[in-house]
């Protein structure tokens, strides 16, 4: 079997779906999950899939699945399919392959069986899951959350978004409430082609990694209650200053990640203080943090040290400190012997490889709950994704592929 | 002689100059200088003034003086003035007491002159000065700065505002542009009551505030830029974490305040992070310093260890820090002798009072260029000022103005 992938339409592909929701002004494309511009994303690659003529179905919270059939002769066409996938939804002003890459590279691959004129020993599935971003409904990673019963349909049906709309109601207007129950068709295992959104494959100059797991995330948002006094007349003893306690939190976040030995990250996106004059103690600060490890006991360790210090600034400073959490997802560990599967690959291809943890994260962590699964990461050229300077060299991209093709033909040969 | 303050006619007048600019929404009385608001605040003290038949001018930059005659008999006619005032423009949602009980105050010690039907022995001037709060227009305390020669008149005319107008332009429309010199008039010795706008006082259980210095002040803005990227996927070593470093300073700052043994203050009232998204870690942070001490070599020790902490932390995480000057102030030492004399009459009215520091800034400070100052201070509830809920017991109120008419009654016996 010789199965040949076609570098050039994956490019091609890649490149017609980026000008989707393209913004000129401001760089980049906008097609946030459910929007028009989405939309005419979806119809895209469902047009693709059916030129690949993959049997094409929609669930509920409206993912999209092409399934290539299993030779006849392999009696598999009875068998759980080898699944691939990822997402197309994007952020605002996003680049071209968050997501896109993974689905592309999914239909390249059924693509190369079809070029051959073969079909696989069991099905081979391409999956686009909705709403991966989580821009205008949260949480992120829905469809993949509900297809892996990490979330009630309904419930994720019912969601409002940030502009007031329903999601169910965004779905049927675009078209793609399908009638497929989530999780009807659980994979035999699953494989995510995504790039890094990380610096370390281009800082350690490495072609391929082999993602073995991916960390746990902790958000949460924290709003310190002070009061509001004059910069010049009050004692330093008598403030309860609610900024300068946010800004402690925000050393010790970062303290923590120092004394991790580099396995917590730790960030804090998003400040504000109330009322925000120069000349006047902030009453309230709110902001948020970002806590991340792949080691689950490690995170509780860091979200608890955490909370120690605010508790103790809090009475400190006499401030009272409230907490919400944001986002909890514990660390995932990849399927050892797809890992292994991938490092071969990259291996017998030649190419430069690593091991590595997923910072970010991807809908390969929720299917993960149902199947076997694992990743594959090119570089990102200084790390940077969610912006339109996102990128990843074309020569980077065909190789990430092959990759996804080797593994996929040598499971299925 | 008897001179005799009419308690209930001040507190009236302070009232009534409350109502001035009210903001029956959301609190408090908005006169920002030369708005149409705050020149109804102008002719209300003006027809004051001229009530006593008070001598009024206006100079170049709008301060306004209403001057008593001394008595011919003492051939006190050509002698400078000793001098009380203050200021009635506001700051956004004021209380009704800073700047306006000042100048109201001194009205009230003309007036029990006009009462008893004597004169003093040296005029007395009541002056109000333009732009103490510095809202629209700044620097604050401009009024008083340009009348101490301080700054060039036509320069502080030609000042652009935060809502574009020329402050010239602003000052005429309302009808205030004088033609008196600012500094035509040297005052003997100046005066100024005002409330606290801190809690110490309260805190204390004390009645007068003797304030024997006022402290520097020095206010920067500094912008840290560092480099925007993926939350979960940069380890920390590789970070260049704009809002950190800021929120590191602004720890520092309060460890230089704390390190001071009370003498420094430090508060950090503003900041803003960019793009300001959870899990971005932020490529831009804006943030103020306000530092504080009433010695000079101490607030020049301050600055020096907060700017050589910034370019510690710039070369540790490899983000560029600059920092711009918006305001520096030396110490202002008041005059000893005119001290001892509040000390003296608060005494002899059996009031409880202690020295202190001005933490905040005051016309005081400016006139202390040109001849001997002091201010009296009274107690401030919860040393909030800047605020609808500014409040000082009316009690309290009168017990500072018979300080106040003790202190210039003894002056010009």
């Amino acid at each position: 079997m010789n199965l040949q992938l076609d570098g050039a339409l994956l490019l091609d592909q890649i490149r017609i779906l980026g000008e989707l929701g393209a913004d000129p002004l401001h760089g980049g494309r906008t097609r946030i999950a459910l929007t028009d511009a989405e939309k005419a994303g979806r119809d895209q690659v469902v047009a693709w899939m059916k030129e690949l003529d993959l049997d094409v179905r929609v669930d509920r919270i409206g993912n999209i699945f092409g399934t290539l059939p299993a030779a006849p002769a392999a009696s598999g066409a009875n068998l759980a399919p080898l699944m691939m996938g990822s997402h197309i939804d994007t952020v605002t002003n996003a680049g071209a392959l968050d997501g896109c890459y993974g689905v592309l590279a999914g239909l390249a691959v059924a693509r190369a069986y079809r070029v051959a004129g073969v079909l696989p020993s069991r099905p081979i599935t391409i999956g686009a899951f909705s709403n991966e971003e989580g821009v205008r409904y949260q949480p992120d990673m829905m469809g993949s959350l509900v297809y892996a019963g990490g979330l009630d349909v309904q419930v994720a049906l019912d969601t409002i978004g940030t502009d007031g709309t329903r999601l169910g109601d965004e779905l049927a207007r675009i078209g793609y409430a399908g009638d497929l129950q989530p999780g009807a068709i659980v994979p035999h295992e699953y494989l995510e082609l995504h790039i890094e959104q990380g610096p370390i494959l281009e800082a350690e100059g490495i072609q391929i990694g082999v993602v073995e797991n991916l960390q746990g995330i902790s958000w949460q948002q924290v709003t310190v209650q002070g009061n509001a006094n004059h910069a010049g007349t009050t004692p330093t003893h008598l403030r309860h200053d609610a900024g300068y306690v946010a800004c402690a939190a925000v050393a010790e976040a970062r303290a923590i990640a120092r004394d991790s030995a580099g396995t917590t990250l730790a960030t804090t996106g998003c400040i504000a203080f109330e009322p925000n004059v120069i000349n006047v103690i902030a009453r309230k600060a709110v902001f948020t943090v970002d806590l991340r490890d792949p080691d689950e006991a490690r995170l509780c360790q860091a979200e608890r040290r955490f909370a120690d210090f605010l508790e103790r600034i809090a009475a400190e400073e006499g401030v009272k400190i409230s907490s919400e959490r944001l986002v909890r997802f514990e660390p995932v560990d990849f399927d050892r012997d797809l890992a292994g599967q991938i490092e071969a690959s990259a291996s017998r291809l030649g190419l430069t490889h690593r091991r590595m943890t997923s910072g970010a994260g991807h809908d390969a962590q929720m299917i993960a709950r149902i199947a076997p699964a694992a990743m594959i990461f090119v570089p990102s050229r200084g790390g940077i994704s969610h912006n339109p300077r996102e990128h990843t060299d074309a020569a980077q991209l065909l190789l990430g592929a092959e990759v996804l093709l080797d593994v996929v033909a040598r499971r299925l040969a």
